[in-house]
């Protein structure tokens, strides 16, 4: 049995990171593409993203909403798929935060998604946005938000067996790297 | 026929961009070098920085000021110019969206400026900012020119020959890179 | 004899800068690693974070705290060090505009720690954050520290031999890299 492979893409905002699971997940398969949405649109701004992101994917893709238990989605997923399409980790952590985890319990669920990749049966691309480039917030939730959500990105990076940085619509690949990490 | 290659520089606040763009068209010519700036100065912070980046260059440039028409001014000058070099992209942006321009429009004008780089006689050379790598802006204005910015930054990192991503003055070149994009 | 080699590890927030910096350190030598802070905590968020950080820190390692007079510190520690670690770069700039010190005082600063890491007898392994990826700041004091902060950085990274940024916690070397700055 070969070693299922997962894949983390990290990008700023609008760097290109979506397109680019999305057609790393075309490469894969042909068909039985699920795409786990952790967003649940709260606003019409919103909404009009994930309708336009929607109509960029072709067949072979459905869509699964999943804002918390990805661990769980992807559990139920990955027997039926060819490969799974979490976008994205930012928006999963800010949702655990919004459901009143705090920083471990961010951790516990990171254990669980961790886990979830490790018996996962099909390759799981994961998208998360690096938040962490600009100047310190002044608001103390935003700096609280932006630790965790770089905590979380560490973590998914050293679990996964490849890490792509997009920027500005180019793939940069840095896991494997030429550094041994 | 030689193809006329043109580079995109993309980089944070204060990571070199412009120092190496201007060093990289140094290095392609001795004189008639066009430096075209987009930023029009509109206060004391803005002008200190415009005038500081001239004294930085040394002879062989001449200035031209165009906020607006990039695609114009890249059509006149690059019939007598060795090298364009445009700084930068993102207050372009700005400027576009300033005079009333929402996101296709910004997206029409990205649109000419790449005609223009096809038809180009002499190599250009595009600084840009990148933008989107800090946590979103609570101010929607702010979200809408950060995804924006980030949208033209893809489109013309995919339309030219070469990205540089400079950090920290140091360049790092990711097109043509290790991955195919 | 043989170069001391100075090493910048450049990086967001929480993206592994400072553990890939540790490592470093603990790869190079046993015992005599000295963990210059820069870091005078100043609130409990801050306390804590030091405290984690320290506890993170094996033996062999001892802890000086210097927020200003970075250059001294190095001086008087590299006689008996194997190897110092400065973290970091960005809380220093911090501390110097505190103190009363504008760009070009900052930039004497700079002078002073360049001249420290020439006449060091030990390696020297530098911290700082890259901050300047996100928009721009609408505070004009903000604005400023982020450009200072990035002069600073360019100035480090032109002086040391080898640069690193870390992203999500993997270390990805821009010095020497394969264009030759």
């Amino acid at each position: 049995m070969t070693k299922i492979k997962h894949i983390l893409v990290l990008g700023g905002c609008r760097s290109g990171k979506s397109r680019f699971a999305r057609q790393t997940a075309d490469d894969m398969a042909m068909d039985k593409k699920i795409y786990l949405a952790t967003c649940v649109p709260t606003d019409r701004e919103m909404e009009e993203r994930v309708n336009r992101h929607r109509d960029d994917r072709g067949p072979g893709w459905s869509t699964i909403e999943e804002p918390v238990l990805v661990h769980e989605a992807i559990d139920r997923a990955c027997a039926q798929a060819k490969v799974i399409l979490v976008d994205c980790l930012t928006l999963w952590t800010s949702n655990l935060l919004f459901h009143g985890k705090d920083e471990s319990g961010v951790m516990a669920s990171v254990d669980l998604l961790l886990d979830a990749l490790n018996r996962s049966a099909c390759p799981v691309i994961l998208v998360s946005n690096e938040v962490g480039y600009g100047i310190v917030p002044e608001n103390s939730l935003a700096r609280q938000f932006r630790d965790i959500a770089g905590l979380v990105n560490q973590r998914v990076a050293r679990a996964v067996d490849e890490v792509i940085v997009s920027m500005a619509g180019i793939p940069v690949q840095i896991k494997p790297g030429r550094m041994e990490p």
